[in-house]
């Protein structure tokens, strides 16, 4: 935690504040909506269902958390503030939601057991590793004496085998799905890379701040960059999960379609 | 409760209050997870799914208290802080979950009635005993004269009770289930053994704290490691039994089975 004195500009403060309290609706309404939706999909697609809510369940108290941080942190007119912006929060949120967001995207396309058991146990691992090895250099201590580029330079050691897997072994797993399905699958891990792509992004924007006397058009930055970037990849990337169950869950049986879709 | 001075570093501070809050939030994500799964697994294994939920609530409540206490015995820069550190809710919390975490066990496996309540007659008052012999071996005084080892040491006699019961009598009633459920059992119990064995071990870390000038390093050890055998002991527990009871439930009825998973 840092201690930060409350020098945000009245815009600097209401965008930050907005857009926490934005990606707090999100989740919430996405978790409700996930969970009220189990019976539009086939059981063999709920799961994935189940697990994208829990992913945006534990971002709801996230950024409930990150919310009121900020508030404590910023808010006043007392300028120098006791309470500190604890940025922890969001690295003990992707500690348990990026994991679980690639286990949703395996999950959907009820891949066989072996190649499901196959994927997450590299995808999984890997993935947590890429967010313990991002934290300390977002955290703005010198820990091992190693500064924020070396963390992020090691973190993106996992990213880029994530992405191996997903491109290049999912891949191989596709050919049996449908055209429609593999369109969806495409359109997902494009999702994934580019709002992935955001929070390294914001990370390099705030590297260079000083602790001491931060730069907070970076902090502002990093804080909308973050926001917007797990709003589009837990709500949005959740709803495409659900798109593609159901599209799975109409190819899979016909009267379950039929049911669902006047023109079936 | 000890009246503790605010002396903790910024990175005890932090390590504590960040893995006090990913305990809630795993708690809290798990018990959604649970009761959202009901319908996932056969109705003779809902009872498990439901216990599994209530262990999770119960400490999701006091993961909540343990946090605001920890805020209020340490946070701000007054030095001295009339707010103390409860380490009794951890008690609490186990008094409750731990009996419980042996009901769900118990439950999974779907033994014939006789086995179940001989089981769970002995495995419960032991397990009770266990968590009220170890409390004020933690509570930091001399209770009836007895100091901290004498209190571990009695703590330690029902827990070889209950591994005894849990791996040399519930081995005998594993012979009738399938080897697929035979291995998740053997992964179970030493789950438990492994996550049951860092308590100890951290009551053993911060036994030789004086309570009037604490060593910070050995409260900050006890607290990260409570937390996180805490996480694997309900969280993960929780999730394996989860596991056993979809197995058990593809394996009991191939209907069932056929209309989850795809390549059934």
């Amino acid at each position: 935690m840092h201690n930060l004195s409350q020098i945000l500009t009245d815009l600097q403060f209401s965008a930050v504040y907005n857009i926490l309290s934005l990606g707090l609706a999100a989740m919430l309404a996405t978790t409700a909506f996930m969970l009220a939706s189990q019976k539009r999909v086939l059981p063999r697609y709920r799961q994935a269902l189940v697990v994208s809510a829990m992913v945006t369940l534990i971002a709801a108290y996230h950024y409930f958390r990150i919310f009121e941080s900020f508030k404590h942190a910023f808010e006043g007119t007392t300028g120098n503030n006791p309470h500190a912006y604890n940025v922890g929060y969001r690295y003990v949120d992707w500690f348990l939601t990026v994991p679980l967001l690639l286990v949703e995207t395996v999950m959907v396309l009820a891949l066989v057991q072996a190649d499901r058991s196959r994927m997450l146990s590299r995808l999984v691992p890997a993935s947590a590793l890429m967010i313990i090895l991002g934290y300390p250099g977002d955290a703005g201590e010198k820990w091992f004496g190693l500064g924020a580029p070396v963390w992020g330079a090691l973190s993106t050691i996992p990213f880029l085998y994530i992405l191996y897997i997903l491109f290049v072994e999912l891949g191989k797993s596709l050919q049996r799905q449908s055209e429609r399905v593999r369109v969806f699958v495409r359109n997902l891990r494009l999702l994934l890379l580019g709002t992935w792509g955001v929070y390294p992004i914001s990370f390099i924007l705030n590297m260079n701040s000083d602790p001491n006397s931060p730069n907070w058009n970076s902090f502002m930055a990093r804080e909308l960059g973050y926001s917007i970037a797990d709003i589009l990849a837990k709500c949005a990337f959740g709803l495409m999960i659900y798109a593609i169950a159901r599209t799975k869950s109409f190819e899979d049986d016909a009267d379950f379609r039929a049911a669902e879709m006047k023109d079936a």
